[in-house]
Parts: structure tokens; sequence; C-alpha cells
């Protein structure tokens, strides 16, 4: 070992380098590339699975619906939360079968509900009269499950209104399904994107049974609770490892719902996160003006290439750099794009080596969710994020 | 022409129905398109060209890459202002004169620097010493602008400090730049986007003035001023008519600056904005509870399909639909995708017809601009915006 690399080796923000990171320091990349390790998204479906118990996992394909991601998943037994009809026929043509997938968008087109439908998924999501219309018109007598809104919770990324419906119409299309002719088995909901802590669902959770009680009350039979997604990845901010996550998550749910026959969970971001770095590079950095308190730092990946969940400064992800050894100082973070709304943090600037400078290689640690997929197919020329898996 | 049509057309937002909007009514499509006419960005070409005289356009790639715009602004002998390596291939590829594309972002990969020097591109911008230092060994001799930020102005989407230096720089850089055999002919900035109203730049042209004076005074010879983007399209507030704003616009640099031997403008929303519309679906309308205010109406397409700058409600879009003659009411406007972060217009609701419902088709008005290469490349499983040219 080299005294770079043991240098490089030393610096550990919390843990210790993953695999991935120990690849990309030793490779060099022509553009910003994700590198994702698929065993560790294995180890995390079986750490998640282990205090999940009798829960049944829907991996969120939206988080990553890269292929070997979504083979390795089917091969463990895993279920799929598909969010349209690619995310369907991708997960068909990899091997999962359709009473595994549901249809979780509550947001559908017509013709994609009939496509879905017709290739053998019988469980789909809806929230509002119109849609259960066209599930009724498109998927007869299929299982729907209701997503109720939730106040907002403590999550990094919360939800707003924008899914699910009011607990004062819960019943109402519940009952809506029934008479359409179809098969209403349950309720969901989402408690939050990165939520860190198991104790942060306790008010969703308060929330959701009492609408459910109140279904069974008016003669529900309901037997399907979708927790959703919510578990979370570190980004520098301590979380709860995922087998006691969510092994409360589940003692939560029964302190208050008791046994539920079928209990779903979509992991996505606590189940890829960790398993993926980028590889980026530093273009530029630079100050404005003589009386500048924080340097500029450019990279060539940006809010329209990967990062888009920077968005607000919401998700605020960790950097190594080969220099973390040096001192460092505070930067305002940009992305490549000729976009002045490309800036990654600024409100809270980032912690940076002060002798960082163009060419210099920079990994994004723990970005295996919502960054591929998000990025744009050639904002300012600049290609889609490469992805590698090793 | 039957009465449905006759009620579309005399529905009117103070501008007579465009080619690109018949064609989108007369026709289905299976998902979100932006059709674009390429005649109509000829006429606004020669629209700014008859106001801007002397003055040179680059067209900014990065407003729409679509490969029969950019065949028709060869062929009209347009200049071009490229964005990242891509895009100066792109523009090549298609014709372009190397001497006629300018590397416009202050962001650049040394290696991208080297491949365009070679390709025969001379002008280069820079705001910052290690840029003009990765120029000096890749682009030898090139001629080089600086570009200067410029305090906030009356733009939609005003531009944050991400570009340009400080004017207490501006005369180091030039200096640096000649010290290292570069050739630094000129200075750049940039409105901000969407300005309405040629009187809006007068703030900013007084600064640039400042900075252009010092700069001669320091013994710099210059003879290029690029005035950048800024040339509004129409979203449905009053802006100025492209030949009058940009004559006006000259009038007011001739005021401050005298004759500069060249200037250049780089329009890029102003050039082609106007000549795109995007045909979208509605795929539901609901209310989330009984005492809400307003409906929730969702589209096939949303903020990662191409809709990017409805980013904090800037870009305001409006909107056709077949129900135009019916009653309005105020509606929440959401994208397809499964993120909560995908509400196109919340705090300022939109007019929508009362009656319209899943399965609508909706026309989205003046889209030729910063929507296509925005599209991420498939977030939730959608595929990017389409494209079709009339």
């Amino acid at each position: 070992m080299n005294a770079y690399v043991a240098d490089f080796a030393a610096l550990d923000f919390s843990r210790r380098e993953s695999r991935v990171e120990t690849y990309i320091r030793q490779t060099t990349f022509d553009r910003p590339t994700l590198v994702i390790d698929v065993d560790h998204v294995e180890a995390q479906f079986h750490a998640l699975k282990a205090g999940l118990g009798h829960a049944r996992i829907h991996y969120a394909v939206k988080a990553n619906p890269q292929r070997e991601i979504i083979e390795r998943l089917v091969e463990l037994g895993s279920g799929f939360d598909a969010a349209s009809r690619a995310e369907v026929e991708l997960c068909l043509s990899l091997g999962a079968r359709p009473e595994n997938i549901s249809f979780g968008n509550t947001v559908k087109k017509a013709r994609d509900i009939e496509f879905a439908y017709h290739a053998g998924v019988t469980l789909f999501a809806a929230d509002a009269e119109e849609e259960l219309e066209k599930i009724a018109e498109f998927a007869p007598g299929a299982q729907i499950y209701i997503r109720l809104i939730v106040d907002a919770s403590q999550a990094d990324w919360p939800l707003s209104r924008k899914f699910g419906c009011g607990r004062d119409k819960t019943i109402e299309l519940l009952d809506m399904a029934r008479d359409l002719g179809l098969d209403p088995v349950g309720l969901s909901f989402h408690v939050g994107s990165q939520t860190k802590q198991a104790e942060m669902w306790i008010e969703t959770l308060d929330q959701v049974a009492t609408a459910w009680a109140a279904a069974k009350e008016a003669g529900h039979e309901l037997s399907l609770l979708n927790i959703g997604g919510g578990f979370p990845a570190y980004y520098g901010e301590a979380i709860q490892r995922p087998t006691a996550y969510a092994a409360r998550v589940m003692e939560l749910i029964e302190q208050r719902f008791g046994h539920v026959a079928h209990v779903m969970a979509e992991p996505g971001r606590g189940l890829v996160a960790e398993a993926g770095a980028i590889a980026a590079e530093v273009l530029l950095v630079s100050k404005k003006s003589h009386n500048d308190l924080h340097r500029w730092v450019y990279l060539d990946i940006g809010k329209f290439s990967g990062l888009a969940e920077t968005m607000d400064e919401a998700i605020r992800y960790q950097f190594l750099t080969p220099r973390d050894h040096e001192a460092t100082g505070p930067c305002i973070l940009a992305g490549p794009s000729c976009d002045s709304a490309d800036v990654l943090y600024e409100k809270r600037p980032v912690e940076l080596p002060l002798s960082l400078r163009s060419g210099d290689q920079i990994i994004i640690r723990n970005c295996g969710a919502y960054t591929s997929t998000y990025a744009s197919v050639g904002f300012n020329g600049f290609p889609p994020l490469d992805v590698a898996v090793i």
C-alpha cells in the first residue's frame, strides 16, 4: 500500500471505505460514473428482512432500476413496487412473477393499467375516485389498496400532499372500490423518505391505525398494510442500522394494528443507496472576488446529471478526495452545466481540502439511490450518468 | 371546421393558435411529445437579427439542440454558443464552422478544451485563474472573454453568483490571460433569463460599462462584448416583441459603450421557446379531502420529464385544453412520477376547466426551450420527452 492509498484510507467519516469506494479510487473514469456493488444490495436485503419478519419486501424499483439489482432481488425472492408500465415490463423481463409486482403509482394511464392487468399484475394503488374507475374498467376485480395522506413527519425528504387521500375519504373510496367490483384489501402510506430512526414512525402509524380501525368498523375486511418506504441510508448523520430499525417498526405496527396478515414494505433508498458511490472530477476551484469568504468548487456532475436530490439541499452527500488528510475549508459546490440553478450546496457549504484543484478525483458516497435515472438525457450536452456494476 | 375545432380556436390567450398547437390538436400522441416548427425558429431569427444590427447571434445550443434547429441556423449563418464538448461536436457535425462556435461554459474539462481547440474553436469563456491556466495549456493563444457577475436583475429566472468574476478581479484576469499568451478580447455577462423588457437591461449594462471602461483604461484593447441571453418568450405576461426589444438593447449598448467592433448575443429561449409546444395528457383529476379548496390535476409530464423550469414555479407555462370554453377553477398541477417534489404549480394554482378529466389532451404552449434535454433518462421508468419536428 503506497502513501497515497494509506492517507486516503485513513480518512474515514464514521465508517470504513466501502468496496465501491476502493474500486473508484483505484480506477480512472472518463466521465461521472455510478459504481454499484450488488453483493451489498443482497446483504442489505437480508439485514432488512431479518428485522421485517413476516413483512414482505417490495423493492421500490424507481430508486435504481439497474438490471443487475433487479436480477439479484428476483433471485432473493423479493417483490417489486413499480411506478410505471416500463418498470412493470422491466421486472417481468428480468424474471419477476407478476403476482410479486404491485403497481404502486396512484396516478396511472388507463392503457398502462390495462397492460399490467393483462400481464398478470393483480395489486394496484389508488387514492381517488377517477383512478378507481379506471382500474375497475381496465383491471376488473383487481386488488386495491387505498393510499392515505399522513401529516408531515420528521423525514429528511418529507412528502407533500401529492399522494394519498384525506382520512375523511378513506371509507368512501373503499366502499366505492367494492361497489365497482374491485377487491379493496388494504391501506398504504409513506412516512417520508430518509426517516432516520424507527421512533419517528410513531405519529404516522397512530394516524394510519385510526383509519384502519375505522375501515374495519365500517365492515372492510382489511388484510394488507403497505407501509411504503422511508428506510434511511447513511449520509453523515446517525441512522439506526437496518435490522434494528425494521424490527422496531414492525413492533410499533404490531402494537397498533395487532397481527396483520400481509404487511408490505417498499424500501428503495434503504436497500440500494449505500451500495453505490459516484466517481466524479473537480473541474474548477475559484474565488469570485477578493473578499469572498468561500471558494467555489465545480464538479463534472450536478443537479441535472444525477444529483437531483440536492434540490433545496435536502440530501447532503458525503465526499472523499485524495487530499482529505490536508486542512479543509468551506466551499460552495456546483455542477458543470450553464444553469445557474445547478448549485448543489450553498446555504450550508461543504468542507473540502484547501488544496483541492481541477482534475482531482472526488468520490460521492452512498449514491446508489435516486441518481442514475434522475440524470437528464443530455442537458448542456452532458451524457447521462454512466453506471458500472462490480 | 367542426364545432369542437371552432370552440378550441376561439380560446385564445392574447394571441392566435400557433402551427404546432394546431398540429397537436389534430394528432393523437402515445406519450408526451414536444412538437417544433423550424420555420418559426427562422422567422424569430430574422426578427431578432433585424433589431440586433451588426451584433452577431450565437444560438445558445443548450436551449434546444434538436438537429433540425441547428441545421436551419447553420443555413441562416448563425453562430453557436456551446456549453460542452458534445455541443461543439453536434454543431460541427451539422455543418457549423468552428470559428462560428464559442465555448461559452466558464467551467470546462481540460481535455474538452483541448478537443475544441484542435477542432478549430478559437473563442473561450473564463471567469477564474485556474480556467485561464487550463485554456493557456490546452488552447494556447486562444481568444478569451472574461465573464462578469452582475447584480440581480428583474429577470424571471435570475442568475445566481455561479458564473462570472467580481468586478474587482476583471482587470487581473485580463492581465493574467495576456501574460499566459492568450488573447483577451472582451467581456461577457448575462442579464438573467427571461428578461421581459429591454429597459430592464439598463442597470446591468451600466455595471458592465464601468468594468469595460476600467479595462480599457488599464490598457486592454477590448473589441468583443458578449451580451449573453435573456431574450424573453411569451408565457402569458406581456413581453416586448423581438425586433423592438433587440433594437432597444443595442441602442442602450451604443449609448454606454460607443461603437463596439464585435457584439455577440446568445439567445436561446428567445429564439426557440415560441417555436414549440408539448402535447400532454391528463391522467387524473381528484380532490384529496371533502374540504379541499383546489382540485389536483395530474399530467403525464412533470418536473423530471421536461418541465424542469417549473422549479420554484419560476417559468409559468400556459395551457390549452379542448374544454377551454367551459367554466374554470383553480388547480394544483402535478407530474406523473412517484416523487412528491414533482408538483408543477401549487403556490399559485392554475385555472383549468372544471370539466377536465383523465384522458383529455392538454397543450403546453411555448415549450421549445429548456424542455427536451432537461428530461430525465428514465426516472420512474418514464421515457424522455419525445420530439417531433414539423
